[in-house]
């Protein structure tokens, strides 16, 4: 058998439309190649979500290497503004372009071509894993926690785990991300009583209520970041009122704020100071208060040591470039991997992800898989 | 001739579905009445809208007593909740109802009335002008500054002028108004940079802008009121953003505030603290600004003197009641009439007017009419 060729794998799943939740055939290409190569598979489809566990070599060893990555792509956009098919996967000047090329088909592509490759050619002592969802762009409610969850009833154990998610701001090899800020959104409606313009005592305008307290959640200076992070940031997203007419004193307003935090917060002590807040709104105002919090992540940290170390070597060794060690960007799945085992990101340049005319470059590819061979590699040669 | 019914005088008016700019025949039966007892009656009509300009007596005459009034109505709003028919003028229980019942096509009926039988039964020496619009509850673009504009073009002059405007909050003549706070909108548009939550540096977020400068302007203390005017006040109307993603920070937000203020300000005053604070706001903020600030009206005072002693006179001499000199409320076509001449307002008990169910008691515009004539009465004895 000869060695997988990552591009021409990307290529197929480019060509599958999988825009979430749509799977569209990726996961039975992958699901085929893995078996085919003696991974054992089964599917941990949840909520009409495909999702792909794959192992090799024996369950429950101590020396597990797991790789995460998802098939699902976000929406085409605009498809009249894209200069190339978006689920074309047409190369030109050694460039693919195609939802997905980047975030994440190509990486999913390396680490498969990588992991069967690895185990044909040098079959090490211990296994390797892929999870493989469909779910990540979504709001990944039957995603890779559909997986794990699989893989703990199951006895699957992952030691340690690699997403391979873009995590490349613009050099090839110039960053892996080590943690992630924690995400949560809070909405809030604040109620007075309508009244005319003219006669504001005798109405009660929440709209100067929410002035103050989005000023005073904005004002805050969350933290200066630490170590390993960015300084937190909350940003008010939309104040909303809707009222058109100018002699009416509206009876509501709702606004929306998003808070990114480092380890310095949790969901918990934010929401209760958003809480505290609002109280305090409430008394200074007389206004009422809907709140409403969804914490999308808590901020997590796998400490540099050894499976960064290890990762940032095998990254130098192939581009010549040494990892930054890096915690910023959005939320991943590795929100939810951490609560399982270490997890460390690392993937392609992500200039293009989400965009019009999304694409990679095919050297990219092969090398990602390299870099992906060597972690495997050295994993093992160090057990 | 027997003396005018003002209240059959007032049913026939609502009968005219007048929704401003509509008039539905309305002017035409005053104009009937007025020519047929003699006034000199002409069309000021502009932009569509009816505007009668009538006159008893020379023209030019020192004593000149004026009356104004409009005959144009809101709508009927949810007809559906209305438990008699809006525009049917239906008398139950000694109460009228239909629209503009008490706003103001009775207060218009009074006084036509009164006019009409005082100038016939005893002819003054001296003049009544009856100046009355189509267009008060709309923009007021063509109603009573049209008819002062042209008098102002044939040489017509009011010595003093009556708005007949329901002025009394619940008991009839508890109050008359000897002038009106201003009125003025201001729309802001703040702008920035729209992005990415996660990375509110490299965005601009107008709202943390719009919240310190809304804040800045509900904050201030305008004035603690004035001999004859309530303190002014500020109301923030609606802050509105329409962006529905929480991963975005918007580029745009827009505000409006709607200032009611007495006479330690003018629109010029208001219109240059505005502009100051927004100019410290891009300072602060680095945002960018588009402000529209349109001034409804001016306040003004007709300070207390022989025009509201004589109609205060009047009104305690007909009702027992010693009314209020008031400046309260919304704005009224009194902002106008008062570059021409010296005005007051008093009229019905406002309560039901802009309302489902609007109506009137028979009784009150038979004692307006009464009011009316014993002012006109008073005017020119004392001349």
């Amino acid at each position: 058998m000869p060695a997988v060729d990552p591009v021409s794998l990307t290529a197929d799943l480019v060509r599958c439309a999988s825009v979430t939740p749509a799977d569209e055939g990726a996961m039975d290409i992958l699901q085929k190649l893995l078996s085919d190569a003696g991974f054992d598979c089964s599917r941990a489809d949840r909520g009409g979500i495909a999702n792909l566990f794959a192992r090799w070599g024996a369950q429950g060893h101590a020396r597990t290497f797991g790789f995460n990555g998802h098939t699902d792509v976000v929406p085409v956009g605009d498809e009249a503004a894209w200069s190339m098919p978006p689920f074309g996967a047409e190369i030109r000047d050694g460039i693919m372009y195609g939802r997905g090329t980047t975030d994440m088909k190509s990486g999913v592509a390396a680490f498969a071509a990588a992991a069967v490759d690895f185990v044909r050619d040098t079959p090490p002592e211990g296994a390797v894993i892929l999870a493989i969802t469909g779910d990540e762009e979504g709001d990944a409610t039957d995603g890779t926690t559909a997986l794990l969850s699989y893989m703990e009833q199951t006895g699957e154990k992952m030691d340690v785990c690699l997403v391979g998610e873009p995590t490349c701001p613009d050099v090839m090899g110039s960053m892996m991300k080590i943690g992630r800020r924690g995400s949560m959104t809070a909405w809030i409606r604040l109620t007075g009583k309508q009244g005319h313009s003219a006669y504001p005592h005798r109405a009660l305008n929440p709209l100067p209520a929410m002035m103050r307290l989005m000023d005073r959640l904005a004002s805050r200076d969350l933290d200066q970041g630490t170590d390993h992070f960015d300084p937190s940031t909350l940003a008010v997203v939309t104040v909303d009122t809707g009222n058109p007419a100018t002699n009416v004193i509206p009876a509501e307003c709702s606004g929306t704020v998003n808070i990114r935090f480092n380890d310095l917060h949790s969901g918990e002590t934010l929401s209760n100071w958003i809480r505290d807040e609002i109280a305090l709104t409430e008394t200074e105002f007389g206004v009422k208060t809907d709140l409403r919090i969804k914490i999308s992540g808590e901020s997590f940290l796998t400490p540099p040591g050894p499976l960064s170390d290890l990762v940032a070597a095998a990254v130098e060794a192939e581009t010549g470039v040494k990892p930054e060690l890096s915690t910023t960007g959005g939320t991943s799945d590795a929100r939810f991997v951490k609560d399982h085992c270490p997890v460390v990101e690392f993937g392609l340049v992500g200039q293009s992800m989400h965009q019009v005319d999304e694409h990679v470059q095919v050297a990219h590819i092969h090398e990602l898989k390299a870099i992906y061979a060597r972690i495997l590699a050295s994993y093992f040669a160090a057990g």
